[in-house]
């Protein structure tokens, strides 16, 4: 079987692996998701019968990953602010693949300069809405915080929350909104959509730094997402918080190549 | 992320680690359950979303883990007795952290001298109600038939069980009930309850001696507990039966120490 | 605990382990598919509440593992071929563990020629219906296309599949159908039942050479098994694609000794 | 590849697994040893380079294992002194495959009986000679102390031994001997040859429930057991200690069975 | 850190991939190694503090892995031979990466047309002299004897063998050698040298399809291979039988990694 | 059996962990390390046989683990060097337990202050001479190079180095010494003394991050700990790259608990 993720200059939609974890609290190994995804999708097929439609019909890019030194988050940001600006430029829709979550932080720091008007769809098992952590700002666990600090209250919605302090609690209820929710809320303005995977149960995906009993299924992830892409104009997205490493069967790794296989003949089939 | 279960000193509820596992019959390693369900808590918050209630807020103490010497399971019941009826004496509300499920005989033991009306609930994949267990009478396979020996079958109700022996079914029919049913059976008496964690689906939990495939997700266990927990008059309980060794993703170790979380806060609310 | 599968002759189903793995595309180890069934079912009780029944009550043949060599499969199926003609001509029901889903093809050659009216029932995540696989016809990823070579489309009903090609897509719809479905359209005809494992989802049952994101429960397999086997006249079947090395937990291999272990009673209660 | 270790009843020396770990202080699983070892054979040739002998001229069996009862020590002692017992009555030699090492008591109270001037020599990283252990006078750290209690300190040879405590150190010291030594010391009295393979450096063998830094490697040992074996009256001996789930590369298992290998040759070419 | 293996075309040295374990007899596995070799060389440095030399100054080609079939062996060794015959054609070394040792025959059929005086060094823990394997003339289990048919018993020398049938003993003695004795037979003619991993011992590479304790050292293999390949005229070579799941430390994947840069060193030592 | 490692006050040795691994730039989880030097030391005697010595007569204090915040080190390097500050203002001995390398910067940028003449002994497979890694100069891979800044090449010595780049090779040749050597070099200066973990062979301590094949063995390492104390003049000291996560047998936590012991009772005897 080959891999469906490899090195290709084919398309709008862009590949970036974004290999970082300096801040995960708990359980490193985010560093090795981008390459385990593509690794993965060597098991799978191109075709999903669930959107019928074949990912060989959709032309992507795989831009491989960035070399992003550990330790302080600021260089790696920028090189992923920088990369992200490059594309936008370019008329590309960057695509990272993490990693730890603050990656995200790259991407949308760059997108709310090129698109003013951009809101951000979180979907998490955690509320990632703390000030700091330990004292750090530039954190896992402070990421959507951070996006909040630039946006506004306004412009993020959270699907899928099931873990927050009791600080975040309020705020984490008022950004809930399901489905048509958000689709709703978000009308015309281009979106970016940014998915740490462990909103996924536990027992469908152990392979990442804090899991959390109690999520949702693969299949309804993977609808979740299928819908979001085709009601949102979708400028930018992210698929974080694989660390391959924790699960020594490979199914994380699998679940979250199916995931991205999925999005990409989403965001294919929205594009054209 | 620190740990919420550590050494402290703070409240009436009491957990105490049992680490034993001498009787196991399949797959042993429950003697490091306790330590594992205080490490995994440094990756859970301390609030819970779904009972809007903080454990910052409920007073426990966690006493550590008793010594107990492997092999004979006598001396280890002993010492489990005598602690338990200590802490009754002092009026605190055991929470024993197992080890196999042998060690819910030592609290059950003193309880039926302080409370000569207690009534059990039991939360389980496997019946228990071996008479013995090629032999040996006291054994995880045999703990609550030991129960009914001692109270009668009409102080003890089952919920989830789906393994047994032929000889056992009958039994296992005539204890089987809902949750409601439990608390209208349970009236005012005063009640242990038990939950052996294998009552999961081993897709959920797989860190346990003896998986039984087809078991109950993590939401309705979870759900279950505090539901028994505000409806009964607990004076004690247990969760056992994690055996975190056969689960290198420790999603079965963060499992428990949530499950954990739940009752602590849930005993907490009905206390106050 | 002793296993309730170990060599033993006592009755007209006879498993026999086809521990042969060559043409797995991705990982590999199905080969210890059918050791660490036995095994595993050390771990489980010998009565099933779900049937009400015993497997005690059940007498069938255990003849061990079959000694096939590695590589080019040609001589392995044969001894396959070989040994269920042999099973036949004594009036037996073979009951295959494999392996890979290939081996399936041994009993399938055999069972068109003794019962030329048999049709198949194949229960799976992925269809197998590729022509070839890299130019190989003798893979797991075509057995059902060989199958179907043999028998035509009106001989093969598929449950489950949630993977394809974009070729083999139309060939699916075509086959597909429900429980109910399957039981019309077999009518009195001679039944082969394959049913590889890893229509399980991974959550359940990583253990195994490709796993697919999406899949049932254990539950459902488990009761759609039993129904089919109740509603069908099964001449043989086989279970197949544990590949225990990939899930050190020990949960896919428990899962699979508990299929067989519901398989059995319901050949044995079907054919009292 | 078919195992050469498997049920079989060929010749004197006799093989019979003691499944037994309930004492075991550290992490048990020894109970899987002798399951693992006949898997483990499956990898090797029958043929020793070392020896220039084939093991399929050593006439053995293997009478399988034992049904030991976990928890309480004595029924599963009483269980193997009643086999040996039998054994040593038909003129066989025993070999126990462990378990952990408390199993050999069993065989050396027998032998003490049947050989009143039996030696024993013991290979190991500890010491095995604590009084107790938690006040458990039979556990795998006191069976030397055991068999000294009930032979006297002049018919025990020590050879290996790297951690022990402060108390157990003068005698450690004075039992110390190398394998000329221990020749010497036997003359021709019977002797009980017992081995746990925890000697062994743990990067060789990290199977093992208290794998001790600093060990011998494999081939030292190899080679001092086929010296012993050739150099003493050896009436019946044990290999103990794997426990094969602390180690999921199998080596461990593999040098098991390298070693069992060598020794039945041994036995057999000092028999003949 | 970058990985040194990777994609890249340099120079006359020329790895390839052959990622093939269909006969694989005991543990599956190796089809994985040549992409793990890659990932693993991400941990080491270039530079050889050994032989002091920068692989940075080793100009090579990395074709990446060929896409073999998997099951009967026939037509990925037809792809191996014509790979390495174009490489011999366009006078470059090839060096194969396996994969099972099978993959060896590929190179040496073609090198054995090209080279008519060509000779073997085979490095191994096993002989490989088997006629055949349940009937499998092509199986790893008979490489070296496919060889001997080919080239005669006094073309092939062996190194490290400590593990052979009966029948293959009296040849494994004839062509034992040492590194001056191999240097010395093979005089100025072609050599293939083909190493499979094995020969270590399993505390240092666990990760492969046949451990045999009792092994060498890591830098006795290193050093070893530097002076074979700096007294021998190497036209091929190959490393092979890394199956990195069988140790999730990744340990062994790292020593084939650091194997595979020191003798890219030394042959562009000798080369140049 | 108790953990000899755990929380106390009673003497002028003090360890503290620092679970900081945010610059490891190939396998991350050393902040798992003190941790698990704690767990595994449960496993292990108080008493050393080579040093005829007990733990139980050497007075020390185990503080527990510093809160590092992750990300960022700076931060976390100011808390432990006002942590070792107070230390040496008490008159103690810091013995940290990492954690990555990084954290000995922390220790000595501190000791560089109060003993103006301090040297630094620094045993590894790594020379850590970067300048920078990926632009980060606060790094694991150029610690001792930090150290070498404030200090000058000649306050420092190394041992065991295997691995380096070009450029660090020729300040590696000139910093190498063995115990003799670093002993008489040291005079009567006080020494920090720096042990990163990999010196030893992968085969001994596969669980670090970038484990370097062809190490040294427990028992060397050992003695050249026991003989560089008995030979220095110790003031502050560390053991560090611990991974646990990265070896399942638990073998590498054991090795580095009684790597910690030993060091313990060295400087406990040479302080008395």
């Amino acid at each position: 079987m080959s891999r469906f993720l490899a090195a290709r200059n084919e398309g709008r939609i862009c590949l970036i692996g974004a290999p970082f974890d300096s801040t995960t609290s708990y359980r490193p190994g985010a560093r090795f998701g981008p390459d385990e995804i593509r690794r993965a999708s060597q098991g799978l097929e191109t075709f999903s019968p669930g959107q019928e439609h074949d990912l060989e019909d959709c032309p992507f890019t795989d831009m491989g990953d960035l070399e992003l030194p550990f330790g302080d988050p600021s260089p790696a940001l920028a090189m992923i602010e920088a990369t992200v600006e490059k594309l936008i430029d370019q008329g590309r829709l960057p695509f990272l693949l993490g990693g730890e979550h603050l990656v995200s932080l790259g991407a949308i720091r760059t997108l709310a300069v090129r698109f003013p008007d951009v809101k951000i769809v979180h979907l998490d098992a955690h509320a990632d809405l703390r000030d700091d952590y330990l004292g750090q700002r530039l954190s896992h666990a402070s990421v959507i915080r951070r996006a909040v600090d630039l946006l506004g209250h306004d412009r993020v919605r959270q699907f899928g929350i099931r873990s927050c302090t009791r600080e975040e609690y309020p705020l984490v209820k008022s950004l809930a909104a399901d489905v048509p929710e958000i689709i709703a809320w978000a009308e015309r303005s281009p979106c970016y959509l940014t998915c740490d995977l462990d909103i996924l149960d536990p027992a469908v995906f152990p392979g990442t730094g804090t899991p959390e009993p109690g999520g949702i299924s693969f299949q309804d992830l993977s609808e979740t997402l299928v819908r979001l892409i085709g009601g949102l104009k979708v400028v930018g997205m992210d698929v974080v918080e694989l660390a391959p490493n924790m699960d020594t069967t490979g199914v994380s790794s699998i679940a979250a190549a199916k995931i991205v296989r999925e999005c990409l003949i989403a965001l294919c089939r929205r594009g054209s």
